[in-house]
């Protein structure tokens, strides 16, 4: 297996990183999980443009520009020969020599850039059948719009669930449902879609702004606003997204069967449109 | 240079960590720093001790009983001549091949220790001058409680805070004051010395235990109570405190100067009565 570090593609062995590299000793970095079908890179620019809008929101310089970082990302997953896959990469801010929260003036810092590829094929049994969730509080800061690997507060909310023998933790701040502790959540009621909005408390997932967009052209209405822990427990029907689960329903949620317990119509529909946005860029989805 | 590795001691040129230790992608670890003087560990047991109680709160386990991390930790000090310095040590949850939020129930992972040992002189021109802080929004989760190294919050205070010229930034949630950036924040408002309530929305410093308790023992009443910004800039005078910074005057806050402007005579006399405690531990504190 082949591993990125900077703009050097090397064995799995031979990557390592300093012990005084900020992101190990302060969470100081931003990261992006990039899929691939067929081969081809998934809504590549999407989540390209999001790091460095991470990296901004935070002074931290991408030591690469876009179509390098691109370059190499690509280079990656053909050494690794990805069909379909997931990349994972992120940009820490640097070794700091001694360890010191104050970034130095007088020492320009270098991003480090690592990134692994794997293939992971697409759970298609779950996507039908899904899978149960638990509600948790969401004690996370307050801006989960930066993509930073400062995850511990996701990290305890997904394993909660994990404990528990379920797929994801949906968060809420006081009775506010905000989002997943790996993915956005999605309602349905009445045939409209709800999720939250944008705002500094979730991370605007790429795999949601894709479902928005199919959703509106196929002509399911779409809320980007609020909605309680009860609107939750009573939805016809709730489907997670993110990058590799694409749309997975939730047929129960604590002890609550949600609708009929099974994947319900809409959320069918949302995945039929979300896979033709993957086939339109990447080709046709063939049965593995 | 000498660092340690798990229970290795290596040359500073030898130390790297894995990068998929999930300290490195997720923040998932705890850590401490501790102080020296005259080659002494100063409140070892209450660092050793919160380290565990951290790692505890996230479900880690420390690789080594406290004895022996103790013991690992003094021969670090030791190969590295400390007199007046800081050991900075922090434990992750491990290597995890491949990368994900879940931690395997079948694969058990193996805390990483890594930590450095350098001389870092008392800073006493500061202790008597001391400085500007900024306020801040705290954006920071609702487990602050937990040393964690899933610090970005913490460095994006400290930086704006680096960026106008100031030590600090004194973080608020809402209209309370909360702490800083990286130490806590006392006021001190007729005689009277006020610090937030150790719950989850601070990290409860040693230093700030250790004053605590000096206080009392010196006469200075102590509450233990939320004030808030206007509490803060109305004060007679301002300091705070941590490991390194012990107890540092802060003169003006934003615009406003804090009573004369310089370090006051509660101030002045809780640092004295927090020496006495490193002495008792440690032994007399020399002139440099």
């Amino acid at each position: 297996m082949k591993v990125l570090i900077n703009d050097k593609i090397v064995d799995r062995e031979e990557a390592s990183i300093d012990i005084e590299d900020r992101g190990y000793q302060f969470g100081d970095g931003v990261y992006e999980v990039v899929r691939l079908y067929n081969g081809q890179f998934f809504t590549f620019d999407e989540h390209i443009d999001r790091l460095y809008a991470s990296a901004a929101k935070i002074d931290l310089v991408i030591p690469y520009p876009k179509d390098i970082l691109k370059n190499l990302l690509k280079q990656l997953a053909s050494e690794n020969n990805i069909h379909t896959g997931n990349v994972y990469l992120q940009v820490t801010r640097g070794i700091q020599i001694p360890r010191n929260h104050v970034i130095p003036d007088d020492l320009p810092l270098e991003g480090v850039l690592t990134a692994t590829a794997r293939e992971v094929p697409r759970n298609e049994a779950l996507f039908v059948t899904g899978g149960k969730a638990i509600t948790d509080e969401d004690v996370r800061w307050l801006r989960c719009d930066i993509k930073s690997i400062s995850l511990l507060g996701n990290i305890m909310s997904k394993n909660k669930a994990h404990r528990e023998g379920a797929l994801e933790a949906i968060l809420h701040r006081g009775d506010t449902i905000t989002e997943c502790s790996a993915s956005n959540v999605f309602i349905i009621k009445d045939g409209v879609l709800w999720t939250h909005s944008a705002d500094n408390l979730i991370l605007n997932g790429i795999t949601r702004q894709v479902i928005i967009k199919a959703a509106g052209k196929g002509g399911i209405p779409v809320r980007e606003a609020n909605f309680t822990v009860s609107d939750l427990l009573a939805a016809d029907e709730v489907f997670i997204s993110s990058t590799t689960l694409e749309v997975t329903p939730i047929t129960t949620v604590d002890d609550t069967v949600i609708g009929t317990g099974l994947r319900g119509p809409v959320t069918q529909k949302v995945h039929e449109l979300f896979e033709a946005e993957i086939v339109a860029e990447c080709g046709e989805l063939l049965p593995v």
